[in-house]
């Protein structure tokens, strides 16, 4: 049985304060540029004048996948097991980076093909070992696509009892661009050409050979309806837990920082499902995948940092943290032209 | 008797080791992007494999404008006073964002047109009680500028003593985006279209006035030769110091990071007296003011920031500061694939 959430519009009742809030800070009208709307919409999500920004956390959910046997990314399969122990280790970008910016870290086994139970601190919540090549059968059952969802929106629940008001979802899997690009042709109806690209790294042949692989995967299964069955179809077990991680965080109303092209991809089922899910966002960036462009655009999203980077780990969200508290610290901090006895505009 | 710095080029030495340091990391080759790019050029600047980031400090240099009398910006001249109290109050953009990131902020009377002798905390360093009106006359001596120029490098010399590495450069004036592009124009041989923009917020019929007053400007003060030149005719006292301290901050090897429109004109004079001062410079951001884009292509830089900006203040520097911070700690703190047992690419 499908899981079920009860996401709210976002309530804009407070639209018009918060934006006489930030007109009447010392600055020109406007001259805060993109920080003034991050403000406007944090304020919105909290449905808070003042705003705070508490216990921010990034779930990393790492899972392998069975098209990787087609050769359709730079790095073997047993790479996606590595990085977990090194995320374990405290030796990843993401892990430097959640600590610069005190963002607390849970590194998931949402169906990695290896046995991680001797890694410190790991959430074991993986549904297999990996999931099924998509060349041969669904990656999935539909039953697994669900678990995956129920999930991923268990481990927020718990981020959010343990009080957590702004959150975010990274990935970790070989072969995830892969199935995210499937996604996303599938939910979108844009070309293929333009949702796939380079992943970790391939050449033009190589690049060529994924694009050939994904076109065959398409013709394997025709006829998919519905955001869940194209989830269950391409996988992986990763990005089925993050779209559940989005549904319950926006039916929390939880600040959502969105990733990359992995992280979109999942955003996209997540939102097919429940558009509403997309008013509890803001996109980190854009990342150097190509593909993402075009995935930000449909979902009408505008990045805050463009820096080339095409990691995931949620490693986008964490450089852009900085500027969600930096959009929250004018809220509350700047002085406004009365307080200040500063002239205004003539 | 002119300043004179002892600037030298970068050096390259570590070019290599750096790079190679950075390929090892745990992530695909270049998926950091722009940070990577970062990083290089912090290790070069620091001439360091494990560079830090020492005291960071931004300078803010405030000062009137006789221009302001034109009616070239949206506020009147006693805003920049009021700001500058504003500043020492701690409720400006800039103080919130420096708190943030625990930078060091230093406010300085470059020149305001207002008596600041019981404002606590802020640098007496004015020239004057704003400048000239460059319709009228140079808007300061030649000896004023030298002045501004040794002000701020000595400023600069402060700070190094105190052992800050990494320092940037704000300012405030109403009517300083007039002379900014000026100097710009004066300086790069755009046409003045290119060079000016909306400022603190004309509208359009103020903008077309904005123009023709600059135009005019250019036509009392012909056959200007040389930056120096150049900066003591359109001024203003905060632009030049700045200049100047761009220069010091070259010479003492400190990583320089460069905020918007205003900054870059400073910039843009101090490096037609000294190029290699730009070997030292990182841009924090891409201004919404218009002419930023073209100044910035003009001194071929790649800004790491742009969300629409047009404050001031060293903010886009603040905004910036954490990623030049992720690009050091990714440098120092991520493991190498050997150190974590990860597979490379095949």
């Amino acid at each position: 049985m499908p899981a079920i959430f009860d996401i709210q519009p976002l309530p804009r009742i407070l639209e018009r304060a918060l934006q006489s809030r930030i007109d009447q800070k010392t600055k020109p009208l406007g001259a805060l540029g993109q920080l003034e709307t991050l403000a406007l919409r944090i304020g919105l999500i909290r449905n808070s004048l003042t705003p705070s920004l508490d216990k921010p956390c990034i779930i990393v959910f790492a899972g392998d996948h069975g098209i990787a046997a087609a050769g359709v990314s730079a790095y073997p399969q047993t790479v996606t097991a590595q990085m977990v122990a090194n995320f374990a280790a405290g030796g990843a970008a993401i892990n430097v980076f959640a600590r610069q910016h005190r963002i607390d870290l849970r590194i998931v086994d949402a169906g990695v093909n290896a046995d991680l139970s001797a890694l410190p601190g790991l959430i074991h919540a993986g549904i297999g070992k990996g999931t099924a090549n998509f060349l041969e059968q669904p990656a999935m059952t539909l039953e697994q696509g669900e678990t995956a969802l129920g999930r991923g929106a268990e481990l927020v629940q718990q981020q959010y009892d343990r009080g957590c008001n702004c959150i975010g979802f990274g990935e970790m899997g070989i072969g995830n661009t892969s199935s995210a690009a499937l996604i996303m042709h599938c939910l979108t109806g844009l070309p293929l050409e333009r949702c796939i690209g380079r992943g970790t790294g391939l050449d033009d042949a190589q690049l060529h050979h994924k694009f050939e692989i994904l076109k065959q995967a398409l013709t394997c299964h025709p006829g998919l309806t519905g955001a869940t069955e194209v989830l269950a179809t391409f996988g992986g077990f990763e990005i089925a837990m993050m779209a559940g991680a989005y549904l319950k965080a926006a039916e929390l109303r939880m600040l959502i920082a969105v990733d990359g092209f992995i992280a979109c991809s999942a955003l996209l089922a997540a939102a097919k499902i429940y558009p509403a899910v997309l008013d509890y966002c803001v996109f980190s960036h854009m990342s150097g995948e190509q593909g993402h462009r075009a995935l930000l655009e449909h979902l009408n999203a505008e990045p805050l940092l463009n820096l080339d980077m095409r990691l995931g780990e949620g490693s986008g969200i964490a450089l852009a943290y900085p500027l969600l508290r930096s959009a929250v610290s004018f809220l509350n901090e700047m002085a406004s032209f009365e307080q200040a006895g500063v002239d205004p505009k003539r």
